[in-house]
């Protein structure tokens, strides 16, 4: 568990591109963002509050995120001077890179004299237990995709603000690097050991009230070979009510696999909603989200349209058009 | 690569149900077991001659491997004492035990000091790569299984075993500890992390003569939710071109699964099919391996028969009436 609220680190990377996860933080976390930090060269801009480290403790910011990707995978020194800086003045770390904050000698000792956190969350902070599959209370929807980074987090993340905003109870459930920063909590799926992937998805996911929707961030793809394990397993330890189908039409193939073309939804539905039921036999498909990023406004309209005749379900671009379907599709469940 | 031919260390244990890892090696690689090491009070006996280090030494043994389950999770001193005494007579230690040799420091410094390997199969030695999903030469065989423990490594190294016997090429390719002390080579693959478990099983079965099958060890199953995961990045890694579908019928629920009821061989089947078809367009269910030891001979063979008819597939208990059955369903692949 990250304190919240943040102060983002940009550093001094060159654009926008690089600053995903503080975007992401921004965007779908707002109250979690106090302010940004910039270095010299900074190329990217948030449209938040330039601040001091001393500004932003006394503005009540916890933890000095890295909202960044560094190139190259060393801590540079201008980093670190702030780095250090952050942990004397009170805050935590949190980072997604690659190399951990905890290998880097000098953070690790100043965060023990100071008493701070180094979290690094790319990597498991927990022992997770093996899935004992029992029937939890509260229901559960998982987005899965025709392949992987079609959308599947934001789709989670645009129902759970759809819900909380018709007074719904519903809680986003990462289980990615980017999304455990953007909420604090969470499982970094693809670093758990294999045996005990489906029973950290049971742990993120627990008991909940009747009319609690967990709202789970997919992964991988079941049609995906280099990563179907990691979605089996988030599909078995998730045992969801409700899947949301997850797909990018202009993609020419499976991310990183030339060979692999992509399934159809109607092979996506076929294939996921039995293994679904293993787990949850009343588990049902509800809606489709259509990442249209890459098509125009009447070209998307007209597909979302064409999918909901062909698959006779509720067809939206969640971030581009709203939730709205998709929540409601979850009315009936 | 763990060094053969073995010595196999029995220990103390009070009986044979306590030495499954050496009466495998003793089954399945009689040629990799020199002789035993038994403790005063040891209740099992593999029928092997029983050697001193030195004359296991002298018959050419080069690894001591730990050929049962200690209960407790502590390493007696008894059992240290000649484990020491090994390494100084110039064995390495093999061990699937869950407390890790390399954990205890004497161990670790006398293998230190004497340049003698300590293998803990348990844990994955390589960095495994993430799977490219790149079509492998030569031919491989999955058993997939309607639940956990139903018989699916005894199937492959039966398989292995015909077809060597005929002459053909053929590896069996553990996935598993026990399998990997049998052989001496292989992932531990519920202890590898998830974004790693399809590349490793890559790895482990790489391209090889067209006319060569691997007989890859199965793990968990696609119906068991705790461990569904590690199916799924075995058959996707694995890309087989034939699956052994494996069942134990007297199983009253899943292993561990009280509220889970074993799926049909039917069920399997559909499942199975079009989720190895994703990594292998080719591949086909080609036989159907029934683990019968809790059932009479009569009735096995009843049982056997009612299920070639149902499915129309080739069934039998490889263990028990031979594995000719399932090797003669791979011709014509």
């Amino acid at each position: 568990m990250i304190n919240t609220p943040y102060l983002l680190f940009l550093g001094d990377v060159p654009d926008m591109l690089a600053a995903k996860v503080a975007i992401g933080i921004r965007d779908w976390r707002p109250e979690n963002a106090v302010g940004q930090f910039r270095l010299p060269g900074c190329g990217a801009d948030l449209g938040l509050a330039d601040m001091t480290l001393a500004e932003a403790r006394a503005a009540g910011a916890q933890t000095l995120v890295i909202g960044v990707a560094n190139r190259g995978g060393v801590i540079s020194k201008e980093w670190k001077k702030v780095l250090v800086a952050a942990l004397e003045e009170g805050f935590d770390l949190a980072s997604g890179l690659h190399n951990l904050l905890r290998d880097e000698p000098d953070l690790r000792a100043v965060a023990e004299a100071t008493g701070r956190a180094l979290h690094d969350v790319r990597v498991p902070s927990l022992s997770y237990p093996i899935a004992d599959g029992k029937k939890r209370r509260g229901k559960r929807c998982l987005p899965v995709g025709t392949d992987c980074s079609v959308g599947k987090m934001y789709t989670a993340m645009a129902m759970e603000r759809d819900m909380i905003a018709r007074g719904l109870k519903a809680t986003f459930r990462p289980t990615g690097q980017t999304g455990i920063l953007i909420t604090g909590d969470g499982v970094p799926l693809d670093a758990v050991v294999a045996d005990f992937m489906a029973g950290s998805v049971e742990w993120l996911t627990p008991d909940n009230d009747d009319d609690h929707w967990d709202l789970i961030e997919g992964q991988g793809s079941l049609f995906h070979v280099s990563f179907s394990g990691v979605t089996m397993a988030l599909i078995h330890g998730g045992q969801p009510d409700a899947l949301i189908l997850c797909h990018e039409p202009t993609r020419t193939h499976m991310r990183g696999l030339p060979d692999y073309a992509l399934p159809s939804l109607e092979a996506l539905r076929d294939m996921a909603l039995p293994i679904a039921r293993v787990a949850n036999p009343a588990c049902e498909v509800v809606g489709i989200s259509v990442n249209t990023q890459h098509m125009s406004e009447e070209a998307a309209l007209a597909y979302l349209a064409k999918v909901e005749t062909e698959m006779g379900l509720p067809a939206t671009d969640p971030y581009r058009f709203g939730a709205g379907k998709l929540v409601d599709a979850l009315a009936g469940l």
